[in-house]
């Protein structure tokens, strides 16, 4: 039987994934009157008479909605809010056996930009931290952004900084690995969509002297600045993407050459051999289309190739985000954080860098495993360490 | 230690009442490709293909929303959504506790009923059902009424038809008890709110032949009808309740005067000893203010009443709710209804009072315990039985 195949068989067989449970016995009445009527109304009373006594009483200070509406899971697209389930199910137990945070699924039958974030706040009393997951850009940006200035629990949309987070780690361990200096790297990148714009945002928060992008567009430049989309000319706007000048061709081939480190967030095949050997001395490459990456890793080592990392568990250094989000959100809900900031996230990915010892570190080991019962741990103090230093949490 | 004191400490100590927890393993490297990506792409489009499969493949068709927007919860009236949120937990683990339902508590940061309506359709595609909660009248009656026309999956709004669904089940064994015929009985009311309109409606159902009602105008009759709100209205268009003619007081005690039943929904001390003797032979008393009833029950024994049942778990006949919802939603969940309709509502009645068999019946129990076990089941099969027979089920 395939993955697929025993993957449905398992779905059905357990009729979904998620189940809810009582910390608490009910067995007898005295049970009933303390979990329930008449007992409940003395946390209830001490909540109404200071809000934040909700964190002290009940599950909210533990417990991530994890939100889509459908248009963009996994590699399918808009396939809607009851076909994403699956998904979310899946991210919610990977936040409880990752993290020991609770999580629980919403899928939404809505696309409207302002009604997502409507909803999102109005479901807010019941949640300690909201995970977006698998909405399409560039409306998934606008949504996070409103809704981490809006609301006063931690928001963070996986798709762009989850992917973001563990190729800064895994760009950061490489260049320990290699004796590359994070502030003279050159970054070719193929992608610029929701995971893409943030990667490229972390790869310069981490210092990269220079970061050229290639999407459907062509190489990233200011002269086609009116056809992109808002995400994009940010990027180019707060340099963070660089416009690269009087190059000969508008090609993938003209962003490589010369680069330290190529990340893909893009399709299939988009980087051959040659392109590889036209790379700076030791290329890093993260390949992460899926399933299959932009240049296959046996291709990319027989061209030169010293680290190469691909989202596939089945290839080495895999870029799992699941190494990001458990530990970031247990940090945060731990702080009591009121906000997941960029600095939060830089210092997570240097975190998961630093599970693996230097020591420990080869080409074929970049990245952590994500069975790695280190990693959560050490990003939730790293976050949880930020947020109380910077007063970053709830009064 | 008081109750109070307890539930307090219950609620601090383990921080909530609710988890949510995985029912796969995920320890694995396969099991993650099986839960997660890549292989739950393969529920996922099976789903995309036929939106009915969600219910296969995911937790949905075992998952009901708990919604409220706080503004009438408990005894304790609009204290919002933070504070409503430790009842709607301890309503979640009844629900698993007694029904088997996995159940989530959502408390809304709104208070307009368009929105919530419009929230919990949005909602939808996670849920198999959904349970309103402590949402204040006559609002709660509009939004469970759009939702159920405008839903495929069963709502129920608990407040209305969980204390009507006891009651009813009530007032079956105490007039087989009595020996008194439902379709020859007069039944007075105070209350004619949420609960008090549902149990109107259910009396009437049952065959009851005349009910008056007090709320707070007096005497419910058709000469005050613009005084009233559209439930009493309707109570009062539909001939739910009667309108007393050639009264000489407007009291509670006119209505009270030879009535065979008595049901409070009101306030406490509104019944005195002397309006119980005045009542038919035998009386029966439902007297439900929380936490100190319309009449104390020895009180109303002393004065001559039979049956007489509270809200109250320290008094013999509890009505309590949990002993309808757990099962109403479990039997609706298990044979795909796509609505809960009166007559599952009268029907789930019939299996409460039939579970205590009539050499089992006493005056002081005419209600079965909450923890009788085989409530929750019989109300299931009960209303399983009529959704399937009256195709109430989804395609």
């Amino acid at each position: 039987m395939s993955v697929y195949e025993k993957s449905l068989k398992l779905h059905m067989e357990n009729k979904g994934k998620i189940e809810v449970i009582s910390k608490v016995e009910v067995k007898t009445p005295e049970d009933l009157s303390l979990a329930y009527s008449p007992g409940v109304a003395e946390p209830c009373k001490r909540i109404a008479e200071n809000k934040s006594d909700v964190y002290k009483y009940t599950s909210k200070g533990n417990m991530v909605a994890v939100i889509t509406d459908g248009t963009a899971v996994l590699g399918l697209g808009n396939i809607g809010p009851e076909a994403a389930l699956p998904v979310m199910e899946g991210k919610a137990i990977l936040f409880k056996e990752f993290g020991g945070v609770n999580a629980f699924p919403i899928c939404l039958d809505t696309t409207d930009t302002e009604e997502i974030i409507r909803t999102c706040k109005i479901l807010a009393p019941s949640f300690g931290g909201i995970n977006l997951e698998d909405i399409a850009a560039p409306q998934c940006v606008e949504i996070e952004r409103r809704l981490i200035e809006e609301l006063d629990i931690p928001v963070f949309h996986d798709d762009q900084h989850g992917t973001a987070i563990v190729v800064a780690a895994a760009v950061i361990n490489s260049c320990k690995l290699l004796g590359k200096n994070l502030c003279d790297l050159k970054v070719a990148m193929t992608g610029t969509g929701s995971a893409g714009s943030s990667i490229a945002r972390m790869l310069k928060g981490l210092g990269a002297k220079r970061i050229y992008a290639y999407n459907l567009d062509g190489i990233v430049t200011k002269d086609k600045y009116d056809k992109y989309d808002f995400l994009v000319k940010e990027l180019l706007d707060q340099k963070i993407i660089d416009s690269p000048e009087n190059f000969e061709e508008d090609s993938v081939a003209t962003v490589i050459k010369g680069a330290d480190v190529f990340v893909g967030v893009s399709a299939p095949g988009m980087v051959t051999k040659d392109m590889v050997r036209s790379m700076n001395t030791d290329p890093i490459i993260f390949a992460m289309a899926n399933p299959t990456p932009e240049i296959m890793p046996e291709d990319a080592l027989e061209a030169g190739a010293v680290v190469v990392g691909t989202g596939r568990s089945d290839y080495p250094n895999q870029v799992n985000n699941v190494l990001a989000f458990p530990g970031l959100f247990k940090g945060a809900l731990e702080a009591g954080a009121t906000i997941i900031n960029e600095e939060m996230k830089i210092a997570a990915a240097y975190g998961i860098a630093n599970v693996l010892k230097e020591e420990e570190l080869r080409a074929d080991y970049i990245i952590p495993s994500p069975f790695d019962k280190r990693v959560a741990q050490v990003v939730a103090d790293t976050v949880k360490k930020i947020a109380i230093e910077n007063n970053l949490v709830r009064k």
